[in-house]
């Protein structure tokens, strides 16, 4: 049985790891940290957990929590994390970082684009982007320090892998449109997340400066081999769960001009993705869309070529909370510990 | 292995039957009924299942399907299943019925709320009124057909059960006012379900002529022991799924002409719910919400007393498509063949 | 032109106001008052103004505000204006108060339900209740105060006046049940305001306790002619706009034993609202909902007969930001300048 | 007075137009046209308004509506109006269509997006397209035919129209990434457009296939003074109203290899909106939301440069059943009698 401590349990991410791991043969949460709700019930702020979790929050001293369980889950504020990370902890436990912390290689990077200084850069190098699919090999029982990917991040690169990574994109086209349910803002009391301000409303923000863009462009860069530049803009729907994404690039004609077909382009799909558990590429002319996973760790895609621009339109989508957030945390631990990646993840999508 | 054959697969209950038996150990679904959608993919209907179910949509010959089935379940309009069943099929297999077909005991009652004439009468007797949690003892392993309760009825009856039964309360002014997310509507196509008519719209429908009255009055008459009449009123919210009930009723004063106290009416939820895996009584002063119990086979209940007036007022919450439906089914089937009640319903609720 | 003052005017009922008073042939908004953005542009803080109000926020100075307006709206949380109200301001401007300040005539009622002390109940007795429908003939160019009533209270009050004031109810039997959407619940930044807490969610609150009990019991008590005591129960609804009010009493049965027929009950509501410009008595049989009233001053009411269990259900809905809040308050100034009525309320409800 | 005719009026667009008209000081509506409920009162069909509308909904008689109104009003689908309008008709009566019928100048390119036969190409040429912030000139006491645009047209046009009138953009790389509320989808019965259809979820739809793709590329050609050809994505957003566009473009860059400043591009937005009624250039920073613009005529559009990629990210929005549809067509019908272009539309936006 593996032992969890969750740090920042009372976030929707930390709600979602705890909902998971309730149902998760193998682990057992035995550190409900919350700063903001010390000595309180976790199923009195969470009431769907009344009369299944019964332990109240604590804070979060992860010192102690490494004494004590055998991995931790950061669903934490950035800056958090690389404040507090030791290499005495890091020799007791693994931690699995839902932050940015450590998902950026870069340092200046991280400090421009976030607009904090990163107290610990020295654990950078050796931590793993935890993205599964592309970064199975490197989450063993060995690793340490797991970067959890953002959730517009996540959908944006299974989106776009394939096509970056066969070369058939031109990536200084490549641009990413993306809509997302609003759990995505979190947990706290600000105006702008009121329900009256968020319902029957659409809008763009963050546009052209999101924090994610350069977590996309590193990714998208090592599958390129190249650098990459990109158009984000994230956009916040009125609903809870969900990421949409639309991405636009040019295709690569070939020598003799012509466009890349349909079953070209699959083919780059089906081959990193026909093994996938949790990637479904879609059958042709049917658009992802985020119902269709909800509550599930899945990541539909597909793609549609416009033959009169030259351009293919990439979609995926996901649910923010499960494969954006808590469910690849726990394929991150399944993959950690050397059990199966889908335990606990069976999780059939619900609909309505 | 349960094998199981599904009839009416394609409406919203009907998925969540398939949601639900993909996570149950001993069941195996081997037939999808849908007369709308014969020979199509299921995964093609609801996309949610792509890549989960392969089968293709079958017609509803329950003849046929008797023969390959331990148990089929019927998510049909109301009238079909009478119309259909006779004592070969009943003799080969079990029946699940979600429709009203068998739920009300009076005949008459039955053609008259529902203004059809009902075709086979003679299996009412023998149906088990299928609320597991009052009526657990007579569904068994020689019950051959069990009438699944409504929605708004296993909410509405389970709310007041303890108070009818230990006689706390004056069932003549008994009131049941519900509201029901836009599922149980259906998924057929009418402009009244449109997105945009319900959508920021609350309305109240049948008001004092809907269906499931005599239901709730019959079940709370045997609790009672004497006839009761209520008045029940649905609502219309803008949601996918949940139930609420705000139920009012006089609490019957003692010799002395004092109210119950808060601990005595307390005491009667807890006599009947205590060891109940899927009920649970909240704690003082909080009230039942749909979301804590969305997506599970809860029901939250809790109530109030109100000294000024001498009123309690009880309220429940479930998910109509789970506890209300599909779950309770399953609950039921797990009855029918002695397997574990909450086998495949170990679901937690699932927020935001 | 009737120089406008608002106190409160970044709530979404100031918002409303000043949403209404733009199209008004004869006001003119002088001060938008908001503590919360002083010196802030009101264009930015509410968009949809943007180039339609150039003014800036400015503090809550009555004793400034009367010497420069003819009325001023205080949309402000309770006590605020009994704190501040003076003889000397009401000598020079007339005063729409929006909070329950002057609502209720005991101040000791008003004391226990509010929990605050009342700081000037001397204005108490002077004060008028704005409910134009009833209350009409005393909003004269003579009145200096206005209470202006409830988003609740406006429409559980109006739904069953014409019942009361014929004595056909039972008002001992009287059960209010009440939902809302969320902008009743104001602008502050709060945890359980949130879209995600609300959304996908249906709740009741403030059960047997919500203040504006006690004052829908006074008002049905003058047309009563005696004491009423009622259930209120308020339910939070995820959506911006619109109360539905859910109302059930015992019809009182004829000398003979009858109930009052349909048309008898009809008559009533005909004999008090036939003249009124904005509440429409639906047809036979046809509920009210919140959508048919959105964005508009209207109170759409019904009622249905059961005759099963002697009651009647009666129902209405309107626009709590409208006939709720501004509009009415609106209506008030309207009725205080002896100008039409329906000056600046011929609005269209907005549907979808 | 102008006398008015609507054909269609039982749609969403038409619901609006009679809406707007309601309020509209010179106008009237004779004729309310609805194969559909033929007969019906037309505020039975649509409640809101009950007491408003005394008429009933008649059939779409061209010829005999010409002889009755000033003004015909077609909300219909595609093909129905090029299938009966004669020389006769526009003879007699103005026409404002709401449909695509006249909107392309290419009747071929009509007849490949739409899939169906022109029936009447003859009056394509003197159709007006009814954009009035582009084409005020041309819509005159002397027009006929308006061409009402689309409404994701006026939305994706109006936001890149100075740029590419300036030519500050490349327009081979212009992407518009639009989102919409479901009142875009109208009233049909259809399973796609139930409210648990589209609540809780989004999606794209008619990937590089959607009909207004060829719209916009015709008037955004005029503007680029050549062809121009586009990627153009609607996705469908669980809300009722309201239409945002994201769109991307490639700046071009000056003689000396520097991108347009942010007060170029700002310039070229004012020197064709400054003067204009209904475009509202936000403040910089500031991005437009459909919450800010819902139920008025407004079109609110900003822009952001990204250094980093040489692009411009420009955004719109509007509210889809009023510029979109029922205020842009009213807006026409006051240029075509030489009324005030914004009477009837003086509509403050409504929030929450």
């Amino acid at each position: 049985m593996i032992k969890v401590g969750i740090i920042g349990a009372t976030g929707y991410a930390g709600g979602e790891l705890v909902r998971l791991l309730l149902n998760h043969r193998d682990a057992e949460i035995v550190w409900y940290g919350s700063r903001s709700y010390i000595d309180q019930k976790y199923g009195e702020v969470y009431r769907n957990m009344f009369r299944l979790v019964e332990n109240v929050c604590r804070d979060d001293n992860l010192a102690e929590l490494a004494e004590q369980v055998d991995v931790i889950f950061t669903a934490t504020p950035q800056g958090f994390l690389a404040g507090v990370l030791t290499e005495e902890i890091l020799s007791k436990v693994r931690v699995v970082d839902l932050s940015a912390d450590y998902r950026l290689q870069d340092v200046a990077i991280y400090e421009k684009w976030y607009g904090i200084e990163h107290k610990s850069p020295q654990f950078i190098p050796e931590a793993v982007y935890g993205l599964c699919e592309i970064n199975r090999g490197r989450i063993t029982e060995k690793t340490r320090l797991v970067a959890n990917p953002g959730c517009y991040t996540t959908c944006a690169i299974l989106t776009a892998y394939p096509l970056v990574k066969e070369g058939l994109i031109d990536t200084d086209t490549l641009i990413v449109d993306a809509k997302s349910g609003t759990s995505g803002a979190g947990r706290g009391a600000k105006v702008n997340n009121l329900f009256c301000e968020v319902n029957e409303n659409i809008k763009a923000y963050s546009v052209a400066s999101h924090r994610h863009t350069p977590e996309i462009e590193e990714q998208l860069g090592y599958a390129a081999g190249r650098g990459v530049m990109i158009n984000f803009t994230p956009h916040l729907v009125p609903m809870n769960r969900g990421i949409l994404v639309t991405e636009y690039a040019k295709l690569i004609r070939k020598a003799d001009g012509s466009l890349p077909s349909c079953e070209e382009v699959r083919a780059a799909y089906d081959k990193y993705y026909r093994e996938e558990r949790f990637v479904r590429v879609l059958e042709q002319g049917v658009c992802p869309e985020t119902r269709w996973v909800e509550g599930s760790n899945y990541v539909d895609v597909n793609f549609c070529i416009d033959e009169r621009t030259g351009r293919v339109i990439m979609m995926g989508a996901l649910d923010n909370l499960v494969k954006g957030a808590a469910g690849q945390a726990v394929q991150n631990m399944n993959l950690l510990f050397g059990r199966p990646e889908d335990e606990g993840l069976e999780l059939v999508p619900c609909f309505p």
